[in-house]
């Protein structure tokens, strides 16, 4: 159902990391479920996790293990969250970790470990830990759509994009892949995702460029409203293009470098709405005029949270009462019904109080019936502004959740 | 689909209020959709109207009147919510009260229009308007069925409640009906309740009851978490037992009257959550050991407003890992794991950090099958308590909503 996505991007290898997919059947079916990034020595990582309460098993411990040193490995399986398990859950994820760092001859803290799945079943070990020599030996830097694979719970396509840039006079690439489909809201990452550069950044900059990144894409996205025990996104630099350190190069090209992996993440976030769980629709939420941004993201989120305006979007039905209603149960003081403006992709839908006199409902079902939509609503009170992407909620998206176990 | 309700309630009359229904042809399809509740000069009225910042227009004219006088007459429509419309809103809902008493003989603001429906489409104010010389001459007071049948929109049943307290040495009666299936939430009344007694009740005393007994029952309920812009709950007292004004009898008698008052918002309440558009399952929601009761609130809505919590529901799938993750998002500050327990019934599901060991998925599906299912959620953190009413998310849920103007 992906809403303009193909199955099978072009994904670039970077300099520096190498890849690794295969079954583990931690899936009752068979299919790819267990994937291994391996990155040089000499690289740097930055990560930003869920901020749900109840981390997961990996999350505890992949933060843990951050902490101490970079990576080297990032071993993910699909199928099982290891999450809602307590100490038993701890234990299996350092257990995966010590045994791979054991045959990759690695301290065991160089292993970062990621689950998605189904919360609060134990996490099949065994079978994970049968499949380290395998994949070691299969290592190659051309597996990126394999392990994108790997990774898909109820994901409908393989989702990535790889981005070059010249930095100086080097070509540098930047690949992110990313899996999610359900659960996904905003307050970091909410999915899995995974993107490398082989340009030269230290960690205080990768950090920054990072997080600056994850809070225009990630955060801000909604299929559901829920947020993963599981989340996270990690962003891994090289260093293999020869560069030298991007913080010694002219502003221009930290900027260029920047926007770079803003767009990838920007692209990897859209992908996961544009392939929600049930998705027919992708549409963007266009807010301005507020007092300030917080005021545009709480209409963006009681918009992109409404099951009737998920359903109307479905419907291809221009239900713009609906619309109104969310705007209006968002919370904000004082907001004036006569200074709202809608519009959809570039018709006044609402304004005045009132339905706009160059509306009509012929034309609104025909946009409505498009593939990809924008709602542009403007607060008419101040001059912030902020975008948003969410997508509809259809029956394929209860069916998914209804049968998800069994 | 109604959770163990019937169609057919019994409502008794009301000395003092009498009622009348009719079909004015808003709905395409044939039924009865619109309705009038006359009262007793004498009477005292108490009302709530949603929290939603766009009110429809007949919220803002109702709220109007009954800032100036007691009402004699509700007028209340379905299949139009006369919202969205700007200014002709209000002059439509101007028009109907007017023509009304003009017909009644009584002044205009003695009338409190209301209307429930679709957003943004003209009021038919005439077809409305003609039904008024046949309406006033069918009031009686044994048609709170009718009416409750007239006033349903995507309801699957008519529903309603009578209770009768002695106060002193008269029996006095409370009867009440309401509609509300879809954009259901709290913050306020969320559909339209119309409650009347035959005690007699000064209007301060009734303001405060009506005001306490929402806030335990209208506002503890969602459907699907989207706020109306029409919603309002009127409770009458009539004064025709003759009991004398409540407020110069014993405490024991106030506390009586309050408590029928509020079993009856609790009933109609619930009534709206079983008859929830879609809903299969009824789930109340038992959340203690919070600091204070917004952090139980807050867990309470979380778990609620989970999609993916509503459709495991809905698929009768003990998934508690959705459960754990939505009390993780609730964002609440310092949530230790291990100090929650979440019980289905009265079976132990999550302790310690993990599934508890005297929890087996077979007993976890049975009771997920019921129709009716309690979660009670200990938080570990406090002694604060709250009580929430909530349904699954179904296939017919997209289905009604979908459909819902085609």
């Amino acid at each position: 159902m992906a809403v303009g996505l193909s199955d099978n991007p072009k994904l670039l290898p970077v300099r520096g990391v190498k890849l690794a997919a295969c079954s583990a059947a931690i899936y009752k079916k068979q299919r790819p479920d267990l994937a291994l990034i391996a990155c040089d020595r000499g690289s740097n990582a930055a990560a930003v996790f869920t901020r749900n309460a109840f981390c997961a098993a990996p999350v505890l411990v992949a933060r843990e293990h951050l902490a101490k040193t970079q990576p080297l490995y990032l071993l993910i399986n699909a199928g099982n969250a290891n999450a809602g398990l307590g100490s038993m859950g701890i234990a299996d994820a350092r257990l995966s970790c010590k045994k791979l760092a054991l045959l990759a001859g690695c301290p065991e803290e160089t292993v970062l470990p990621f689950s998605t799945g189904v919360i609060g079943e134990p996490l099949p070990v065994n079978k994970i830990c049968n499949k380290f020599p395998q994949m070691l030996s299969a290592l190659s830097d051309n597996k990126w759509l394999d392990v994108a694979r790997a990774i898909m719970t109820t994901d409908t396509v393989a989702k990535g994009v790889s981005r070059q840039v010249t930095l100086g006079d080097q070509v540098i690439t930047i690949t992110g892949i990313v899996k999610g489909s359900g659960m996904i809201r905003p307050d970091m990452a909410t999915m899995l995702a995974y993107i490398a550069t082989d340009a030269t950044v230290d960690p205080v900059l990768l950090n920054r460029i990072l997080g600056e990144a994850v809070e225009e894409s990630f955060n801000r996205i909604s299929v559901d409203g829920d947020t993963s025990t599981n989340d996270a996104c990690v962003l891994i630099a090289t260093g293999k293009a020869g560069t030298g350190n991007i913080s010694n190069m002219h502003e221009s090209a930290v900027a260029a470098f920047r926007e770079a992996v803003k767009e990838v993440c920007i692209y990897l976030a859209q992908a996961i709405v544009r392939d929600g769980e049930g998705a027919t629709k992708f549409v963007t939420l266009d807010i301005c005029g507020g007092h300030n941004q917080d005021e545009c993201k709480n209409v963006a989120y009681a918009i992109a949270h409404s099951p009737l305006v998920k359903t109307a979007l479905y419907a291809s039905d221009p239900n713009w009462g609906r619309i109104l209603a969310a705007i209006g149960r968002a919370g904000i003081k004082g907001l004036e019904v006569n200074n709202i403006r809608i519009l959809i992709d570039n018709i006044t839908l609402f304004e005045n109080g009132g339905r706009s006199p160059d509306y009509s409902e012929t034309a609104g079902r025909e946009i409505f019936a498009k593939p990809e939509i924008k709602l542009h609503i403007d607060l008419g009170r101040g001059h912030a502004q902020y975008e948003y992407w969410t997508c509809d909620l259809s029956n394929e998206y209860v069916r998914i959740n209804a049968e998800y176990r069994s």
